[in-house]
């Protein structure tokens, strides 16, 4: 099918700093070299939003034309699209957050570049990869000072029911009434809902430095393409960086029905938390949905007690069906961490206190041998069977819709997820209740076939 | 049912203007004496917003111990509160916005009273009615210098269905990625989706100086309370004069679906449009709606066509299931807007060069004397054809909610529509689709009961 | 000599309101037919701000083509100006300052002639001025909400010599320096220098809403033209409105050395300040110098103890060569202010608390009959006393240097100033230095030809 | 003599990034280690503005207590001072610009070492000096995007009679009439008269985001102390990386009265824009001074003619007497800058196009050895020539005022300058003029004991 596109070039309206001639001239190079396909594969997931797809591909195949190249002008740059899908616009001029947002693209896919290319990120030990998060977000002005902690992080599945996208709209709106920011992962369904309800609510009361901060990675923004609310964009260089830097900025967290995804940031963020070093640092987290997602976190509730113990369940409170109750949790729950922070002379815009191991910052590659080899048996500290859980639904995501497990599961069967027996069983029945209330998303519309296989269970 | 409800001190969070000790005093007075049930009633339905209720007095049953004091301060004025609902408030604090409104809410109460009382509104002519218009509007920070034509007036039903308020939210996105401003009667339904659409859109054009203008009087407030989205509302001393601030201060109107009000709003403006001096006046005028309400506004064309004759629709657009087309017929109009009020040196931001005839504005009183000694025949001059067209509308919405005209109709029987049978025959018809297609809300689910009867039908 | 002069229309900046079509052909008329006259004056002694001369007529013989016309326009009015001095511009283009002052004196000729004209204003009971004075300075916009006491009221000489100014701007400099806000009879001199001096301080404080607020008035503006520092201009209709304006919107006064106009606003200030009813009031007060100016200080506080016993010195401080501590002594005065008004819940912005008798604020006449009436004996209450002596220096300033007094003068000879010997002999004394002194400025360089004649001394 | 001293903690009011634990960390131990001392000098030369000294020394000797911490805080760092002088603050608060200032000190101060630490920065070559001095400029927000060419840079004597500091104020008036932004070397005299002026027309014209850029090094900060006027502070590793900050970021020059400082400016300034590869860059260029330093820029004119040839004269105007018309020189040239910025696609914020060779960015060490090695012939291409007479000022200069360069002269005595006779002669007299002319100001009030002799003159 023809698409309309729209050719143009388009100038910074605000927070590009000015750029040095280098800079400028590794821009053009990066662009027609190795970052280039980075750039045009980002930038079109930037100009597609609001087109849910999880087929990234898909996109790439629909605007095959579409080309994107960086211009050095006289008074800084500007970027011109060739091609460029036509929703982005209107009535020829490109949507101004989209304008913002396609330059944090550029911003931050050179920036990464050119500090790793300079030696400047060194990955090898925990503390460095916590400076090269934080250097991140501060190259993407991301981190503020002077404001008291107030950014909630709200997880979910990108692909859920109206229902469940109306609460999240809901719990957003009651947020912004209590002047609380929101940071997502920038997609649509349970990242856009919240982000759209507080708007409105900002608007009622009145609040003009409004947050809307989209934090995602190259491997997901086309699956979960920004949605220009969004005022504040940034993407870091892999899942598990993403992920520090939902924790190290949010103030707290809301987790709203999702899929095998938003299990993965569960057991995260839970394997974090029951880290002995961080059990005295406040981290509001709450389960939330509508009365009709009661079933959902009732199984992910007996699923982490089961495996990592009742006491997990101090960590969060599941509120069902009251918005203004999930919202006055989280207000509660900023008061905590900014007195917190302030006893210990911690930043309010980036926290430093909590303890990340190094298994939670590292990439975990989702094949075959991999996934055997994780340890899902409770001999172990359970932050560390939290982690090695945490790996097995990233296994299961990318083999549902990543390019690179797609591939694995085509040639070598689903993966073998293998270990202790009781917890076996617990997930397997979890697994197939996402299955069931189809909380297991594919491009096609197809019958879902498991690329896993639980052993033991 | 009790209510739960909230005790409150609150001070202006902007736009109060500083007063003199004459005028707080008088302003203390006005709120023991005969101002006072005027301005509880008009506060009460701003701090029920989004309770949706066709009954006003409903809402003060809800409320008997609602009460609203002012309060001389050193630095200005405040309200006392007691017992208000609590909806208005979160963990104890009032939305910004329903502040703002309430602050609105007293300037203009106090103005118009003070302004009439010393003589200085003078409503016998025509051109005075105007001037008192302008300075009602004025005095509520409505009128800008500087800002080119962008206002849109959203006119439709209060109480529609879901699908007709998302096509409103639909448009109003579309307007509002436009750079254009919003001005409705201020309620629910096809007042309240717009401002929501574009507040959206503004947000991802990160347009900041966004206007959202309510335009109320006494006798609707309650029923079509404020959203505080709205973040200038002004309240008009009555129907006619709310009309005229319509179309004074709007540079071109959208029509959403709606009941007999809408019909009685579109007749008003058609009645103007029509006068002889204004055919050279543009205005864009566009009847919108989702593809399942095309009957509505094939009805009322064909009905504006029998009645006024078929060059009346050179006037209007009907424009159906496509929001983009509607806010670009908007845009485009803007423009013409613009030039003409260049080219004739007339201010931007109030419609001087509009001819209303002294009957538009003055009040019908909806009586069975009254509604009998219309004309509603084709042997005059149309536009005064369209004046008594209007009036008969305005009898019905009287006899449908207004508490005078249900007691009128309680007494007398149903109000007698009398004049050209063909045009009696279109009228009939076309009430009846309105009732068929539940157009026409009452306060109880009871099935509608006519408060009118056409005769010559 | 021949002026340089430029043509041009130039649009308000900000700060004008919207226009009905009514006020707009008024506003033409009227600078057609009896306020031209005083339009010309005024917008001519704007632009000529920077001229220092203390012949009015001057200015008007030097422009004798000076022409200003109001236009009205599609998006409010616009000034033509014809033959205006070249020094209003830079570039062929009005500095934008002088174009808000421009504004500023359309706006209250307008609008005091249009409230006299309706009869709203009442010059007759002392109450009734102060609502107009009120009610001029609120429609100037100088009455804020919200700002803390913080308005120090300089007065002192038009014309004097270099060190005195360079004093006037080091207080200013540290007034500026503690956040406090200047009011001035808006010309040069000392009207001038604290200006100039807290704009200095106020930007290395990085001070944006500066408020440099000038009140003068009809028959002083030529004299004393306000200098474009001046962001906020009114024009009170004649000298005891602009003195009451003075005193019930400052909420501290310096005095710094000056003439005998000097002296009548000491006299003013100090008639009020001794009414039994304001005794409790706090109104800081300082007169403040340099250290050749001691001598000035000396005689008028030996003065003001003669006539109105020792204890008037109370009321006032006499700091000399101490910038610093003159601002100081100011900062801790408002915060008296501030807990006074707090405590009697009366307006930060607006004195309402002090009395104000009505011989103060009627105009006063300056003939010889009138002068020769004076009660110039200490046999009364001295707040009346103080009143008789303000008018006393009112006759000569009049004598000295406006057309109506110099005119009577020429016919009859000096005014014979009359009264209680022993004060009659310091009145003399006083005056005698102010000549010795060089404090009688007049147009000509001639050598001062008094003017007065002091009997009984 | 004993000072007044104060005790405080500061936070940053803007500007300063939030940092990383690395940073703060490095921070601390540089203000305990080697950077300490240097942070202390100049933050003691930040706080001292206002007293002239040409003696940097006995600034640290007055204040022989005074100390500096960086502390590390929740919500970023703070400044502890102890035994600051108290001149900086009021009140005991320290003055806003006062702050900004201090903050600015530590962020250049850390930001060239640890850039310098890691290797960044390299001064080997010409292309990757510009380069670091680009990003010390970029660190500090020197470099702003879309604003067009209006960036004054004033050179000129730090101590200058008080008729010429008054010119350096009516110049920087007429400048900000005309919206231009005031770039200097920070110091008293010639660079704070232009801003002081330009303040007061900035705040005629209303013009709100001025810019007073001060550029520093920290040899020379101590004696040329910012006044807090200046709200854009960059401390430049030395002086010549100082001189190409003031070439590439100004877009044009006024060089007022000064003594041999002043001459090095220009023989710098002359240098680069006779290179072959620039003289086609527009770069305006105007010597401007009071009828009575005529002489001044006619001894200088003379000696440029001869040692470089007549048509040098071509590069710069020579207006005395006519502030309006020297800023009118520099808005014309502003709009040939832009013109050719835009014809090139070069940045309006950064001179890249100028080429400045490698001799006139590297330090030069002001001893005997490297003056006598001076080449001061016509022998060679002018530009070089340009360079060492360039050079031999700055050793002037050095044996004047700097420590390094008087201990040099007090161990060898007079340094000894050779060269073409004609171009002696021209010199020696040149020289001796400013002797006569005191324009060879020392810390004491001796007469002046020159630390050179020419030979061959």
């Amino acid at each position: 099918m023809a698409k309309t596109t729209v050719n143009a070039q388009i100038s910074p309206v605000a927070g590009m700093d000015v750029l040095s001639r280098n800079e400028v001239s590794r821009l053009r190079d990066a662009t027609q070299g190795g970052l280039h396909a980075l750039l045009r594969r980002c930038a079109l997931a930037v100009l597609t939003q609001g087109i849910v797809s999880d087929d990234a591909r898909g996109m790439l195949e629909r605007y095959p034309d579409f080309e994107i190249q960086v211009l050095q002008q006289d008074r800084g740059i500007k970027l011109e699209l060739i091609h460029a899908p036509a929703q982005a616009f209107v009535e020829g001029r490109i949507i101004r957050g989209i304008n913002e947002l396609l330059f944090a693209v550029v911003r931050d896919i050179v920036y990464i570049a050119t500090q790793v290319e300079a030696g400047r990120f060194n990955f090898d030990d925990s503390l460095s990869i916590t400076h090269a998060v934080f250097e991140i977000l501060r190259n993407a002005r991301v981190l503020k000072p002077n404001i008291e902690p107030n950014l909630i992080v709200c997880w979910g599945g990108h692909s859920i029911p109206r229902h469940e996208y109306e609460y999240t709209k809901a719990v957003g709106y009651q947020l912004g009434l209590r002047a609380l920011d929101i940071c997502t992962g920038c997609g649509p369904g349970a990242m856009k809902g919240p982000m759209k309800g507080a708007t409105i609510a900002h608007a009622k009361q009145r609040r003009k430095s409004n947050r809307y901060i989209g934090i995602t990675e190259p491997g997901i923004i086309a699956a979960e393409s920004p949605n220009p609310i969004v005022n504040n964009l940034v993407i870091m260089p892999d899942i598990e960086k993403r992920l520090e830097a939902f924790v190290r900025t949010g103030h707290g967290i809301i987790v709203f029905p999702g899929g095998v995804g938003t299990a993965e940031e569960i057991l995260y963020l839970l394997g974090i938390l029951l880290h002995p070093d961080n059990v005295h640092i406040p981290f509001p987290l709450v389960f939330a949905g509508p009365k009709e997602s009661v079933a959902y976190f009732e199984q992910i509730d007996q699923f982490l007690r089961l495996a990592l113990g009742d006491d997990v369940a101090n960590r969060y409170r599941i509120i069902v069906d009251d918005p203004a109750e999930t919202a006055r949790a989280m207000a509660q729950g900023m008061e905590k961490v900014r007195l917190f922070r302030l006893n210990n002379k911690d930043a309010f815009f980036f926290n430093w206190a909590l303890k990340i191991e190094h298994e939670f910052q590292t990439p975990f590659r989702p094949n075959h041998a991999n996934v055997a080899a994780l340890n899902l048996n409770r001999n172990q500290p359970r932050h560390l069977l939290a982690a090695d859980l945490r790996r097995a639904f990233s296994a299961i995501v990318a083999g549902n819709v990543k390019e690179e497990g797609i591939r694995a599961i085509e040639q070598h069967g689903p993966f073998e997820i293998d270990g202790e027996a009781e917890i076996m069983r617990a997930l397997d029945a979890m697994l197939a209740s996402f299955v069931s209330q189809h909380r297991m998303k594919l491009p096609s519309s197809k019958a879902y076939q498991p690329c896993y296989r639980v052993k033991s269970a």
